[in-house]
């Protein structure tokens, strides 16, 4: 079933997400604050609105995808009466504290809020590589679950809006690991000659060992037994967490993205949990 | 054709290996400072040395596997000129210039010198999963590859004795940022209600999808160009990385493992690199 839709924001995720839409048969209404990013969307269809209000006044739903809640901010501080009844998807990147008070606000002018957090980059919406984390009202989501699954992959988390925000930065933060740890391990390779590209078939095969690691980690992290069954302790482990710090220092490579995991094993160490796995290490995440 | 090796340093790792040279049909002699480690090896069919220049004289090829370079140095004191002629194979974890300093000295003993990274735990040993990253003398890597294969997959990487230890250490890098990553991000999750467990479905299949980007990266490193056909470039994902540091410490979660990615994406921005892909952050790693 189509809708009419306003999209608020055509970055390039803003307009990969009206593409999506209108080529799904939706009616859709775009605004931008600098209006010549919507032309493109103009000619394959959309509608465009001179304001915000004539975006809203045109839709029953409202998808925010903005650079950050500042923006959100800006955007809505004079529409908010004109909410009432609306679904609002708001999938612009935020802290958990930010959703929370967005959500509280459109949810006094009786609006519907369903808070969105994208895992794809533009090219990937419309494929099923997209993954939409969402959380908030489940009347918004059940509402509007065609226009989200023509996205990618939709997830509901639960009704707490904030649910969407947190798992969004928190596999944001498993990416930014694997990436850093890539890069890291890249740039010490290439400190004795190795190219990136014939470092790569030793690094793939081995990362992909080790993601097999993780659900016993995740079952260790549950029971908060990290000293059952140990196959390399943490205090064994601490000699090559050092070595890698001092060499890259010695090869030229900041070591500061392997420093926070020497600091927090030392940590567990004093903390008499030598013989545990390197998933004890949430603990220490955790302050303990 | 099996041959008569000693095995110093009986650990969990140097009792695997143990293991699987006797198992292979090899002449094992085998040394521990504490003499108990070695039953079970004697019981299997192991010879116990008790001193370490007995094991020495029993063989053609050593195999070192210690605590760390200091043990090696202590373990390796008086024997120097016992080895002229031997193959010696340390798989001791160490860094590069600890590595450099025992392979020079011991080839001026007039010893064959082949250095060893085990990426590996113990019970790997002896299967295909397990791999070994060599270099150092090509000659100790020929005639002693059947023991090395019965351990795993064998890599030579080069003449050069530090490439293997430089490499594991890499490897070790990229395998703590993985980890740092997953631990970091069940911490966020945690911390709104989803058990490990609950988040797994969630960040396997999210880590897996990243890997892909991994080839497309290496390219990138190599050619020194980050600004071509950029997906999302690090101004937009400085936005989330700053979201993500802000996020841990209002949930009480440290946001140590974060704060280098987001120092070294500043550092990228301010030097007017906001354009690129992340795969930059490495020329910041590089102290660029």
């Amino acid at each position: 079933m189509s809708k009419s839709i306003a999209i608020i924001g055509l970055g390039a995720m803003g307009t990969a997400l009206a593409k999506t839409l209108i080529d799904a048969g939706n009616t859709a209404t775009v605004w931008n604050r600098t209006s010549a990013r919507a032309d493109a969307l103009v000619a394959r269809g959309a509608r465009r609105a001179a304001t915000v209000t004539e975006a809203i006044a045109a839709s029953d739903i409202l998808i925010l995808c903005l650079t950050d809640y500042a923006a959100v901010e800006t955007t809505l501080a004079d529409v908010g009466p004109m909410l009432a009844g609306k679904t609002v998807i708001n999938l612009t990147n935020g802290r958990p504290d930010e959703v929370r008070a967005v959500a509280a606000r459109l949810e006094a002018y009786g609006a519907r809020y369903l808070d969105g957090g994208i895992m794809a980059t533009p090219p990937m919406i419309g494929t099923p590589d997209a993954f939409i984390l969402c959380s908030g009202s489940a009347d918004a989501f059940e509402k509007t679950r065609e226009q989200l699954a023509a996205f990618g992959q939709s997830h509901y988390l639960g009704e707490d809006p904030v649910l969407a925000a947190v798992s969004d930065l928190a596999l944001l933060s498993a990416m930014y690991g694997l990436f850093g740890g890539y890069l890291h391990a890249t740039a010490l390779a290439g400190s004795v000659g190795f190219t990136a590209k014939q470092f790569l078939p030793l690094v793939e095969p081995w990362l992909a060992a080790m993601m097999t690691a993780l659900p016993d980690y995740a079952e260790r992290i549950d029971s908060g037994d990290h000293g059952r069954d140990v196959m390399s302790n943490l205090s064994m482990q601490s000699v090559a967490i050092t070595n890698i710090v001092a060499a890259s220092r010695s090869l030229g490579i900041d070591p500061a993205f392997m420093e926070p995991i020497e600091r927090l094993a030392k940590k567990r160490l004093a903390a008499g949990f030598g013989g545990d796995e390197a998933s004890g290490l949430i603990e220490a995440m955790r302050g303990k």
